[in-house]
């Protein structure tokens, strides 16, 4: 944890003083919400009921504090066993238009993925419980408890009965765990109502680093999702019977997802160690080596380059190197610097490969040649990747290296899914104002973070009403999201509903 | 078909009369036979008792011909679950002791494999029906028609009150199905008690290789199954939170099933393409290349060169390649002819990919790093081929080849599964008098054949009681057996059990 902040003042103090004052009904109403067993992952009828009060919940309480709501019904949720259920609404609201202020949006999910106590958890995970100063519940983090802390921050000014700072808008939703159905066709709809007179978007739906230092960040990878199936016949063979005289396809898949043939690839990849090299080395195979490095031609062509002013970001983050290579119960990692693996997280592209759908996956000995099998794999882009180029560029290799192994059987790739990776303008004023409210808060300038996994929704956002995205997390690196005993820190939970206040009277200033 | 045989003189006129006079009570007892459902693969008690049944109706059939018979207990299967079920007794039966005569002993099976009408059976498969001379049900041909052939030719010398030409003993199990529990031990046990006068042992359960011409199998190949775990740590990762850090073990895994390394190898295997060639090749790869060679350094060292004389056996079998290809649903082989084909499935080892442990191998995308994962191979050995040799190889290959990755994972293989392959000395009496009678019962010369697949039973026959061991199949290429609308041929049951009888009056001849 760091110093406590130099004492504020005039409002700024009068509204951190309030939320210290008041946290405890700030615990008490994220104890009323965690509640509610709003599960969007499995489909079942009552957990949907349940979603649809969470929602209701959350819209009587922004009316409460005066916004106009409007909870929007957007159909039904198709299930792959042919079956709908209601998708709960997507709560649009309001709370100010006045022109002279700029105009932020929050968005937040309250559903929350399964949780059963007999999983281990150690307390009931729809009972917020407090132990050592963390709020164990599941949603305590994902979502619940930063929407919450938004609410807050609106709250106490409604409570101090002074102007917020700022025009407040709220996209709530309630299936983000099952995948945001249907909210990207809102965000489409509303680009030009709702979404017209936004000017910021502020997501809070990650985690920090570490543990006690607040994060900022502004970059999100993508995803391509790749499935290439080889098939001979569509039954399996006995390997007995069959064995030696087949192009066997998973002779053929293993060499497409592994190694398989010379090839000159040029190590454009920058990196703390070897920044930039330009060396041809040889190297033998087909999608990733043994060093990580992806062997698909040109797929590091449009990386990023490095500047110094990211190097000099990346020193700057704190991370325990040896501490997170533990916690992660990993030996060793493919590189030894704190900066080498952020940048291998976070600006570079990966690589992996999943699995292998069709071949003999269980337990046991089985002597079978599967007739057809498919193999599953994942590039994380980082900018300026694009989707397409990289599905071409896939297809393109891996039809190339199949054509040098003659096998009669047939060979599809297809990318079944394709997310773009996001990255903000930290220079945007509202990546300003968030650092100067976290000093403010915290005391400490925050570790500039990007995520390695792939959130569509930011990308969503900057693309459709293509204004600036931020995420701008309050959960601490160990709160547990999507785990048994999730929680936040209740001071987390309490110095994030004041970083959002701080936040807007930060907006505010810049905008003047 | 074939032309008829020429007429058979004296004795043998008055068994083939016989056997074609009664042709429907045979047909009409391998109905009562099939009647019994009984299924050695599913475990469960009902069934069991059926297989019961099953063994106590062969008992009193062989006890009717004057045989004395001995049903064995051999006590209670351990299922995986943890329950037992008790093992259907091994009938150990002998008709004669005559010191003069040599000593058949026939080796078979009445269990069968699940089947179920709904999953594709034209009738139902309990209920032996003829349509066009064909007997469809489960177990007509494997391997309850072949049984009762031999028993129907031991019973015509009975009816004919004649004396049998050779003495008979009878093993007949009913677990093969579920991997013969208890038979080698006993087998074992047995040794020096009812096989110490055994001087030939015959099995019938296997197949021609044609629908009209019949085959004489002497060899078959054996089985080394491996088991190559790699290991970061138990638990998965998200491939965005860890992708681009980790040695991920699917990549080692598929560098290890695949390739991943320049090698130099010798291509020494013999084919009747490039016969025995000793050309150095360069070869990118780990187990097996994209032709089907096997790439473990000395794996072909103890492979048997290929003689003149076999290599003549291997043309004189009637193949038609363009219906075999068409009936296997493969658009191309590795091989363009009937001998390279053969030979591959027979005399050469394979090397076929099962399947991976442990990865996602569920439809749709999940972006997982599997922590931990077990790539399943194994290889079809042949003569000279030791499992113990090729243990050692494999394993030193596939360390060697993780050495080079410099991966930080743990490899671990393992052999699960070592069967020795088996072959016969087709110039032992029992080979020439089967084919004496095959001449006489069919009027050609039969398909002198391997089988490319695994039957344990021959070679444990042979290492154990150390003598002659032949298998003389009765069925056609098309029975089916394993699969829906398993069949005999009426033909086959028929003209089987005449061979059967003829073979007996051939080996006694052989032996004066």
């Amino acid at each position: 944890m760091f110093s406590p902040s130099p004492p504020p003042s005039g409002l700024l103090e009068r509204v951190f003083q309030f939320i210290d004052l008041h946290q405890n009904e700030f615990v008490q109403i994220l104890k009323e919400w965690v509640a509610v067993e709003s599960d969007s992952v499995q489909p079942v009828p009552h957990l949907r009921q349940e979603l649809f009060r969470m929602m209701a919940l959350a819209a009587d309480k922004l009316r409460c504090l005066g916004a106009s709501v409007d909870s929007v019904d957007t159909g039904f949720q198709q299930l792959p066993n042919g079956q709908t259920l209601p998708i709960p609404p997507i709560i649009l609201a309001e709370l100010g238009n006045d022109p002279k202020k700029p105009t932020v949006c929050f968005y937040g999910h309250l559903d929350v993925q399964p949780a059963r106590q007999e999983d281990g958890w150690l307390t009931d995970p729809y009972t917020l419980t407090e132990v050592d100063g963390k709020l164990y519940g599941r949603g305590a983090t994902d979502n619940k408890g930063p929407v919450l802390a938004w609410i807050n921050a609106v709250s106490t000014f409604r409570a101090l009965e002074e102007d917020l700072p700022v025009n407040i808008k709220f996209i709530i939703e309630g299936m983000e765990e099952a995948g945001s159905v249907a909210l990207e066709e809102l965000v489409r709809k509303e680009k030009d109502r709702f979404f017209s007179s936004v000017d910021y978007v502020v997501i809070s739906d990650n985690l920090w680093i570490n543990q006690g230092k607040p994060a900022l960040t502004y970059g999100t990878r993508g995803n391509s999702y790749f499935r290439v199936e080889v098939k001979c016949r569509d039954q399996d063979f006995h390997s007995g019977t069959f064995g030696g005289i087949l192009h066997e396809p998973m002779a053929d898949l293993v060499a497409l997802l592994g190694c398989c043939g010379p090839q000159w690839h040029k190590d454009s990849r920058g990196s703390a160690r070897g920044c930039l090299s330009l060396t041809l080395q040889r190297v033998w195979g087909s999608l990733v080596d043994s060093s990580g490095h992806i062997l698909i031609p040109g797929i590091y062509d449009q990386v990023a380059p490095l500047t110094e002013e990211e190097r000099k970001m990346y020193k700057a983050i704190d991370l325990d190197l040896e501490e997170y290579r533990h916690s992660s119960h990993v030996k060793k990692f493919l590189f030894d610097t704190k900066e080498e693996i952020l940048m291998h997280l976070w600006r570079y592209p990966s690589l992996s490969i999943h699995g292998i759908e069709g071949a003999f996956d269980e337990p046991g000995a089985k002597t079978v040649i599967p007739g057809r099998v498919i193999g599953k794999f994942s590039i994380r882009l980082v900018p300026h990747m694009n989707t397409s180029v990289v599905e071409k560029q896939v297809k393109q290799h891996l039809e190339h290296i199949f054509s040098k192994r003659n096998s009669s059987n047939q060979m599809t790739v297809s990318m079944t899914l394709g997310l773009q990776p996001w990255m903000a303008n930290i220079k945007d004023n509202q990546y300003l104002a968030a650092k100067r409210a976290i000093k403010t808060v915290f005391g400490t300038e925050p570790d500039m973070t990007r995520d390695g996994s792939t959130i569509p929704i930011a990308r969503i956002f900057q693309d459709i009403i293509q204004k600036s995205v931020m995420m701008l997390p309050l959960g601490a690196v160990d709160d547990g999201e999507h785990s048994q005993n999730e929680k936040i820190n209740r001071w987390n939970y309490i110095e994030g509903s004041k970083l959002f206040a701080a936040f807007f009277l930060e907006m505010a200033k810049l905008h003047l």
